[in-house]
């Protein structure tokens, strides 16, 4: 369904079971859900600081990094979780797949 | 490389010159970037909420709704901003296809 | 100790048990601790893109405006958590009374 | 105006001036903006997280230490751009002070 994060998830499920003193990924889960979601918000802020700074015709490679950074934190929480992304991305195409995101997006308004 | 997220993409690209009356995206962009970094913030927050709130073996649909609202609108911003959400994607794959995101990640800390 | 933030107290807790048609505050305590926390990460991100929006010798005020906003949020949150605003600003108070404020941040690095 | 929030304010601003190596906030000030304005979105997440997991009848002070942490990286953003605390502290009490917080608030809705 989406190659790169299918295979990012199968990482991130081999190294749940890692040392945390050899694994970021470990030791994330080591630290508990808490941790992981302070990194959420954490990158959620550097994200939206990064998009601030963009200047046209500039190089916005910190921007791609920390959009990087957000959804592999993510899905260090689904993984935590026990989620599958697929679920996600499921969501994702069921919005704009059948009726159309617009549809949904503003019954949220 | 990532069927789900490159076909969003593409939904998104058509939305952006959409009328802001009948898209939800096309409004987004018409009130310009910093309501679309607000909803980031907002959903990064509910995402959090929602984690919090899981319980094992219960439903947890709504990280999963909270989960893509993130991406969806992480991916409206990089659209606001002419950014190819494959950059985001390719950063993901060198990091874990190279040397592996652990290394990466633990140079970061 | 403080008198704009007890007098504030003192309002907040009055407005909690108002109607929820009728106040504000009354609404967000019946809508329940998530709906107030979700107020306080959107307000953290208006106020972030505010501060990124002020410009040397122009006016601030909507920085003013969203800081007042997130620690009025901060308020209503200790008061739905029966949390005394004076807990705070004692903390506050220790931090730079005693040893020094520099010395605590410190130790948390 | 508010005694612990202007003390705080006088002893930021004899901070600012100090050296990087010796100061926490000093250091943050050399950072810049963008630093001041990572740890507000930190430290709204930790406040989140804090408040979810508040128990009642339990001890409650990581949620007082962290508001607390809040309230502080605002004071320091205020700082670095020059914004008296008072402006805050005025527009908070402008609003319940006069036809009330409610009121003004129930506009923004």
């Amino acid at each position: 369904m989406s190659d790169v994060l299918t295979s990012l998830q199968q990482v991130l499920e081999e190294r749940k079971s890692a040392s945390p003193d050899s694994s970021y990924v470990a030791k994330l889960h080591s630290k508990g859900l808490n941790k992981i979601l302070e990194k959420i918000g954490e990158e959620a802020t550097e994200t939206i600081l990064a998009a601030k700074d963009v200047e046209p015709g500039k190089d916005h490679s910190d921007l791609v990094y920390e959009t990087a950074d957000l959804w592999f934190h993510s899905m260090v929480m689904l993984s935590h979780l026990n989620i599958d992304v697929n679920e996600v991305l499921n969501e994702l195409e069921r919005r704009f797949g059948l009726s159309g995101l617009e549809e949904k997006a503003n019954r949220n308004k």
